[in-house]
């Protein structure tokens, strides 16, 4: 048990793009007394993260990364492996690398034959708000983090990054990439495309008297129903894009049961449509 | 000019259905100097209504609102029309006979042909309790409020409705019944069986680890989707049953759009993806 005395040491830690959540690292990193060293395209965010006490040294120049001694990659997931590619040619091979991608599968293969010391992470936190304007502090406290290390992922790495998640107060989660990805499939990428196909069909009624009162009659419950639909189309392209087949298996699953649904009204099978509403109700809490 | 005198005069106002709708109703109108009477099945609901000061006069018999000008009818809205035959008996040719319905179509072609001084009304106002104890002051202001007249529905029964209806701080919408129940199918009848079919999909998760990780992942993209689809069953059978046909019509719009979608990850064609959900983030705020 000698794994904890090393990160109860102060240690170099680096962050490599510093929107929302490398912001939001920073805040709490420092304040646990490590020195933490940022790394961003934008030399205006660089300065940003200074003043605001994000970071205690920042730059655009990876080299500032080169005495970490754990990096988190934060940048936009598309940019994640590229940056990685990058990076590994300034740092020594004892540098623990992590990101925290909404998606893993594709990170982790992309990083895994570049780098031993990687652990891939999921910090599912964060709001609607992007860039180092909305970083915040504690935005991690109480919420999963979930670590998907590899079969030969050094535990020593994992260790360290577990040490640095509990000390941001978050709640770890350990599985496999492929169970990350399905499991975010289902509570984070069918709800955008399940609500967005919700407001690409109302927007395709064609009578103008009936859209205009469906927009004037609009309430709490098309308000929350649509929300992740209408969100962030960057945010959205991404996850389908990086999270495509486990995305797609979901989209199908959920088809079946829509139809299973409009089926119980065209019969007018009110028993059964009752049974699943009770169902429904019974079990959503099981998720909140 | 002379229909506005008539609802500057305090009035003598029956409320049939002392539930969340009935029993707020009976709270503004006492407040604007109404006399209000009440009727509920149950003797414990007509005690706690005169003790809440939501009405002033409250009995189980129908006999009660032989004096009324004009008659609410709150109860659900399978009971509405039943609810109509037995009262007709109790009240002269001249009173007016409103409702509070969710759907109107079904009710205006049941009520109509019953009474001549009928017009059908939706107060899009609410929440998720339900019954006397959840009646709360001003619960319409600011709220759309549907008027829904037939053609030959006499224009000082409207104009009445009209005033009362200002009164409580609602705003008016006109609109026939069949327009009403095709907007609200869009906007609060289709978002419960998408939502509802949300919840059904991720419950068929066969693989016991991500169905575990999915529940301990679940955050606020998923808690506003699956809301509405895990809410009251009964509420949830009772609009597919009255708006059954503009719902079925909304349902197949809407698996039209989500098979657009599931075609455009499928074919990876990321370029029209982001246009629809930029289209989307464009298009919602006309629904808030």
């Amino acid at each position: 048990m000698i794994q904890p005395l090393i990160v109860k040491d102060k240690m170099k830690i680096g962050i490599l793009g510093l929107g929302l959540i490398g912001g939001s690292l920073g805040f709490d990193l420092k304040s646990q007394g490590h020195y933490v060293l940022g790394v961003s395209r934008r030399e205006s965010t660089c300065k940003k993260a200074m003043e605001i006490g994000s970071v205690d040294q920042a730059a655009t120049e990876l080299s500032l990364l080169s005495t970490a001694e754990i990096v988190f990659i934060c940048t936009p997931i598309g940019l994640i492996v590229p940056q990685v590619e990058k990076l590994i040619s300034h740092i020594p091979k004892t540098t623990i690398i992590t990101d925290v991608g909404s998606v893993k599968t594709p990170i982790v293969q992309g990083i895994s034959p570049l780098w031993k010391n990687f652990v891939g992470g999921h910090p599912m936190a964060g709001n609607t708000d992007v860039g180092i304007d909305a970083a915040q502090r504690n935005l991690f406290v109480d919420r999963p983090y979930v670590i998907t290390p590899a079969d030969n992922t050094p535990s020593h790495a994992i260790k360290i990054l577990e040490e640095i998640v509990r000390s941001i107060g978050s709640i770890i989660y350990h599985c496999s990439p492929e169970k990350h990805d399905r499991a975010v499939s289902w509570i984070s990428h069918l709800p955008v495309i399940v609500s967005a196909s919700l407001v690409a069909a109302c927007l395709d009624e064609s009578d103008t008297e009936i859209f205009q009162l469906a927009q004037n009659f609009a309430s709490s419950g098309f308000r929350d129903t649509s929300r992740v639909g209408a969100g962030n189309p960057e945010l959205g392209v991404m996850m389908a894009q990086y999270n495509r087949q486990a995305l797609i298996n979901s989209l199908h699953q959920y088809r079946h049961n829509l139809d299973h649904f409009i089926s119980l009204i065209e019969q007018e099978n009110w028993e059964m449509l009752t049974e699943q509403l009770k169902l429904n109700q019974q079990s959503r809490p099981r998720f909140l």
